[in-house]
């Protein structure tokens, strides 16, 4: 059975077409008629065989458990790839999540992912649902424009070792500043649970383990947020 | 009145108190009293003044809003301090941030703060309650290392041109790529809110305003991303 995700908003669906994806259902109310811009994602989706429902705010906040939900909303299936199909070359940064189970974290790491161009996440062990409301609304389009594809850890390393790429990770425990190595391209960003961080063997599999300078009492950051500033320093030494 | 708020778990009592803060109320589980360090921090939450009570988790659900809640929480009063008393000599960064409006980005900016050094986060127009649960959740104790200051913008502006500091605004619409100026401390990392960015006249009045290179179709980051890939770019100067 294929599987579905909700995506909110006219400016995330108008992304979403921008990308080459439209809804397999469309749902409005009655007033977002009135703007040119939602008739003609309505009209383009129910050209390309899609559903187009006028509907109720009510059922809309049903739909996105928001008391004032937004007036159009997208249904899409899920566009998860198989590991084996993704095209590493096509980018020189790619994410790595091992374990992350905040879906806010995840949607932010993909938005992040398509700010500083990479080809997209791969979701490794028991992560929150990339699909999820919460994931999709923080990946503020992004959903629609990075590869998101999910493996066990073994059959991540197989594939990554068939091929180039430096995979990167980020530990609390590393010696090497994050600003030292001279990443290359692809570089995989690896980064772990919220709590744990990465499993000692994970660390241990990484081509580099480094952290960032810390200069507080709390000694982290957020994961997402850690994901970002290592992202930009590989995109900065990239676009040197 | 007093204003108060709530922090959850060991681990973020215990850093307060390492910080030098009690709270005015500890509530835990029958359960958590067998861990050393809950005994600890219950006994010297009596001791300086404040109630400790055994309650049920259920109490404990209600109070954070969470099915699963922690065993242990502390109330404390809030502590908010006039921008007028805030020394900026004390650090090298300083994050400012207008009208943000997602509580969890503002606990993360807090911890991101605490990560690069910051002296404390300035709020400036209508942002979300840092000492909310979602807020003080996502600052992972930084809640009680930061300075934490609100203040009208033109109050703002009078404040730092009273002294050193060099106001950084992030903008979509800026030229200067955010690696090309030297900055100077104290630098001040202005947010705008997070649909609408920096109001005009607010950009106007930054010494610099910069923006981060967008590789993706989407052209824009989580502001607490953007805020952190900023600190760590200002704190990267600062420690070469």
């Amino acid at each position: 059975m294929e599987r579905l995700f909700l995506a909110e908003g006219l400016r995330i669906l108008s992304e979403a077409e921008e990308s080459g994806t439209l809804p397999a259902e469309i749902l409005f109310t009655e007033n977002s008629e009135d703007h040119p811009r939602a008739r003609t994602l309505i009209a383009a989706t129910e050209a390309a065989g899609g559903e187009a429902v006028r509907t109720t705010r009510a059922i809309l906040s049903k739909l996105s458990g928001k008391d004032n939900p937004q007036a159009i909303v997208g249904i899409y299936p899920e566009l998860e790839t198989d590991l084996a199909k993704v095209d590493r070359s096509q980018a020189d940064i790619w994410l790595v999540a091992q374990a992350l189970r905040d879906p806010g974290n995840l949607g932010t790491m993909l938005r992040t992912g398509d700010a500083v161009g990479a080809g997209g996440l791969i979701l490794i062990d028991d992560c929150a649902d990339p699909f999820s409301v919460e994931a999709v609304r923080a990946s503020m389009g992004a959903i629609f424009t990075q590869t998101i594809a999910t493996a066990r850890w073994p059959d991540f390393l197989d594939w990554l070792r068939g091929g180039d790429g430096m995979l990167v990770g980020t530990s609390l425990d590393a010696d090497l500043d994050y600003q030292q190595p001279d990443y290359t391209a692809p570089t995989f960003i690896l980064t772990g649970n919220e709590s744990a961080g990465l499993p000692t063997d994970y660390a241990t599999a990484c081509d580099l383990l480094v952290k960032m300078p810390m200069r507080g009492k709390a000694d982290s950051l957020n994961a997402a947020v850690a994901t970002a500033v290592m992202a930009y320093e590989v995109l900065n030494q990239f676009r040197r």
